[in-house]
């Protein structure tokens, strides 16, 4: 349980999306989209307050719905989560596979790939792809993350094999290099602030740097 | 509250240190040692089981004393969590202060201190350390956390600038160079299993390797 000063806390207005269903009473909106909405709702929420703060109660008013509302459209608060982890990570894989299937050297693939993670890692749905697995989630739901998370490391791994294949990226331990990306682009969840000079592409563009030319000056 | 299935997961055993209280009976050890017991066996079940589902009781049961007996060394959980996270900053901050000290080129500097770094955060505190500042703590608490990981940021971020200084690290955006590196170093703390091939050592030199030669191959 959050000790007292987390629960007490003053609480920000959840910057909730603009609910649907007020629009939708006038112009008939789809079930895809109000469940969209609940989804991005829950991901600002969780980010501004953390998961164990954020009551289906909370969420519900920031949409100016009922709860009974809220399950028309999600079972639970824990398949909220999820649905958060799998919309963001939908983006990353629809990067992914344009730089797969992109032409040219996989090392600009890989940098291009690199470019769009810290946009989706500091977008509505990062906080959830960052932490998810720390929130307690029951095993079947914790095995289904870390199994999507998996996939992404694997494609991330064979963008840099095909690197060292066309020669573009020097023979490396491939693995750890995906690892060492992966933790810089990720620990960005951790000191990255909207307000700060540097915007994702910027940042992503100055890792680049660091890790095409390396540290080393004169020797 | 975390889900019913995650509290009644079975327990594995918390490897606990030898308890000095057994020891102290026979041998009259002393109370500063008696203390470090009790944060060491703390670091190890938070790591095993989560900080939310250790309980005082389980710390007491696991060092063969009574709840009371702990309240003899710390007064709450909490304060036991902010000195798992200080024993393991202190173990950072010592190698930071030979790097810091040391002679030879920053960069070689800067290396030595990536490799205690590496093996500080998969000892027994490196969970704490990354971990403590989601564990819903007190506002006062999280501040101060907040402000021992921020002075290691800066010192870090001193020597990639002394680096850049004596030219043994080309110039690059230090501030950028530093949260890559940490964050390569910290993503351990998600990965990193004791069992693995390669020992934190091994890891933290093919890290070095990346991030002083860069991955590019030809152009």
């Amino acid at each position: 349980m959050p000790p007292a000063a987390a629960r007490t806390r003053p609480r920000k207005e959840i910057a909730a999306p603009a609910s649907p269903w007020e629009a939708g009473r006038k112009r008939g909106l789809g079930r895809a989209l109000k469940r969209d909405a609940v989804i991005l709702a829950a991901a600002r929420a969780f980010r501004e307050h953390g998961y164990h703060q954020t009551s289906l109660d909370d969420l519900a008013a920031s949409l100016k719905v009922t709860k009974p509302t809220l399950y028309l459209y999600v079972p639970n608060k824990e398949a909220i989560l999820f649905e958060c982890f799998k919309a963001g990570l939908a983006q990353i894989q629809v990067s992914l596979k344009d730089c797969e299937g992109a032409g040219g050297p996989a090392r600009e693939r890989l940098f291009a790939f690199i470019r769009a993670y810290a946009a989706a890692i500091v977008g509505d749905f990062g906080w959830c792809m960052l932490r998810a697995e720390d929130q307690h989630l029951g095993a079947a739901m914790s095995r289904r993350i870390k199994l999507l998370k998996a996939g992404i490391d694997k494609r991330m791994r064979a963008l840099i094999d095909a690197g060292v294949a066309d020669g573009s990226i020097r023979a490396c331990d491939t693995r750890m290099t995906a690892f060492a990306l992966a933790g810089a682009l990720n620990w960005m969840g951790h000191w990255y602030r909207e307000d700060a000079s540097l915007k994702p592409l910027e940042i992503a563009d100055r890792f680049i740097d660091v890790f095409n030319k390396g540290l080393r000056g004169h020797e």
